[in-house]
């Protein structure tokens, strides 16, 4: 296991030093769960039918969300992110809609964190706009799938958990 | 249940106007849980013996991030909470570390995206700081626990569900 | 006509002092158009056919950029609008994109900015979303409309000047 | 004319991959005026021989917006504009104020949005300082007036429209 | 000598309740100065002979800066403040400029902190606009002046300290 | 002495191009400095030895503001900063806290003005976290301590001015 790169040697936080990294092409992919009532479900399909409102400004916050991530998470480098995507399903298996990001970035870090900051942004946006009618909704799985690029290369994530 | 109140009678998203809601004194209390390796735990505590950083940082990106939830959620309304808080829990059980979020505000509208907020972010930081560790990392079950104020009045979610 | 307020004796800028203002409810509608060529309407009604995108991105970006008023322009007093809607019509005869952006408050200044701004960012994410299509693209006759509340009372604008 | 490079194949909007072009020198030109009435223009002039007041906020307030370009517009990608120049001339025959606002990056993307959104702001910010003495003033003509650089090569405007 | 109001008692940072104080009418006035060379403060003054933009510039950084106090210092509640001001002066004694903030809210917190950021900001926007002819600059003397209104009632400052 | 880059030929304000300018690593560290009464810095150092809250609160915000720079700053280019440490000393002697911050950047422009916001952002967060007990406190001594990269090379203070 390696050590945590954000704590120096004295034990501070402080954004490490990428300087030395090589600028290489990177994705990364993430995704997430709202878990509702199989009626909320229902209730966004329906809405949807009509103008696509809920998941349509989930998808734009996911994505405004990515591009703000090192507002965020204090210890995240500025990135210019070069593509950014959130896909949102409704599943009435769950119930309630499945979320996933995808990030790319030409540059020194990885877009893990852009690309889960997206998902759970997105997943939040569900929540404000149905929870009017489902305050008991919840944010389930939120994860990296695969990242690509880097010095580490590719990691896939194991089988999918078990659903909430 | 209740009709989305985000979509106006056209179906069009919309920032719903709150100017005859009542001035009243609320509170949100929102949870979540980052699920990690024992090892990962074990080294979280390990920095945090030395000199809290882990915890000690995703504190401070809960609170602020509380104060940018309407910057991130689209129809949020702007507030002026009054106090937040974040309190966060190494859990060898879990394993993994337990968030939770409290948000006041004197206002026109309750606060629970807030404190989801301060969870959700919290929790993507301690990702961030550790992901060098543990890739396979997952924020599950972010929900709000309790809500009191404003004319619907006090909800309180129901027992907690099974841990991730 | 009366001073510029935001200049004070020595002629330098200043955030106007409004702490004497009383609080009272005031709103403001603005308006605004996006000219552009026939096709240009015909692709932007296809992609809406489809899923809303074009005009469901852009009320989005409108409604956002209200709550960002204070941040862009550099006398404005932040606010806690308590209503942002912004409306967008295909309109062949313009042809082109007519916006309306309306912004209620209780407070000591009036929402006339953030009227102006979200119909602004609203048009702004239109030429954005289909510049490929059509670079010359104008926004035309953003103004405000009316207004309401506070000590200058009701203010209408006259009958509309001619299309772009 | 071309698709709408915004929206993808399932007709959802996504942030772009320009992850493929080419990093090239590029730069847009953008204007806008702010038509008001007579007098309103001999009170920015003399405003400006004290201390250069309105046009020098404007011209500050433009600026910083190209920087926020991405925040406001959905779907821009984050740039590291090198350079940003916004004038505003006072023009009586209009009678108003010509705002043109120039931007240049070293990029994967041009800078259009950035340059139109300099502009603007620059016009919204004049309208905030003056609106106490003019509340009918509009903003007219925001257009790209030419582009360089990037695949699509040099674009230019047509002759100018009628004036507002 | 007063506890940590920050520090709760388990010892973690948090956004203290204020939601039990009263709403007052809150004023705070900060100062500061940026030494520099003879030369630095002829040539700031030719260049405000001109068109005032150094001062001007800084001016217009301070005032937006007080709006985002909130976003930079941690723990910090946002505020909607009704009043800021920045006033600069040059001050060939010194050498230097001489910056003065003073900002007003009525609300449940004091303005000491969007007052110290306001000067501490103007003071940053000197040292950049000319920093190509002197780098040796310092930012010295960044202190609050007076407060009123509160429970803590009116505080002023001792006689100033020595110059820098 | 050079001219003011920020200033163009007719003396209006502009973000200078650095379009031509050669990408390089460069770094620039900055210091400053709070003084304080000596029960102040017993009183955080008391806090520091059971949570390390003020100087690890302070750290973090000198680290975020660093990536706020550009946006703080009017005439600042927009910078993906590779790395950014606050180191916060406390001092008895002085009676206070010493604060130095360091960031590198590979590009056109250097970071300077990076390392003197995390300075006195981290500055202002010392004072917000023990103003209670001490509102005398002051900032002092904001200064470039060296610089190294880019078309000017390398640049060191002279040295230390005396003690606030």
């Amino acid at each position: 296991m390696s050590e945590l790169t954000h704590i120096d040697a004295s034990g501070a936080a402080s954004m490490v030093d990428v300087s030395e990294k090589a600028v290489t092409s990177r994705v990364a992919v993430a995704e997430g769960r709202v878990v509702m009532l199989p009626g909320t479900v229902a209730l966004i399909r329906a809405g949807d039918a009509k103008k696509g409102d809920v998941l349509g400004v989930a998808r734009v916050a996911g994505i405004m969300a990515a591009k703000k991530t090192h507002e965020l998470i204090p210890l995240c480098h500025p990135l210019m992110v070069s593509k950014v995507a959130v896909e949102l399903v409704l599943d009435d298996a769950l119930p309630g809609v499945r979320v996933t990001g995808t990030v790319k970035v030409s540059g020194q870090t990885g877009v893990e964190m852009e690309a889960l900051t997206a998902v759970s942004v997105a997943c939040l946006t569900i929540y404000d706009m149905v929870k009017a009618a489902d305050r008991g909704m919840r944010i389930e799985g939120v994860r990296l799938l695969e990242k690509d690029g880097g010095k580490s290369g590719t990691w896939r994530a194991d089988a999918p958990p078990g659903q909430g």
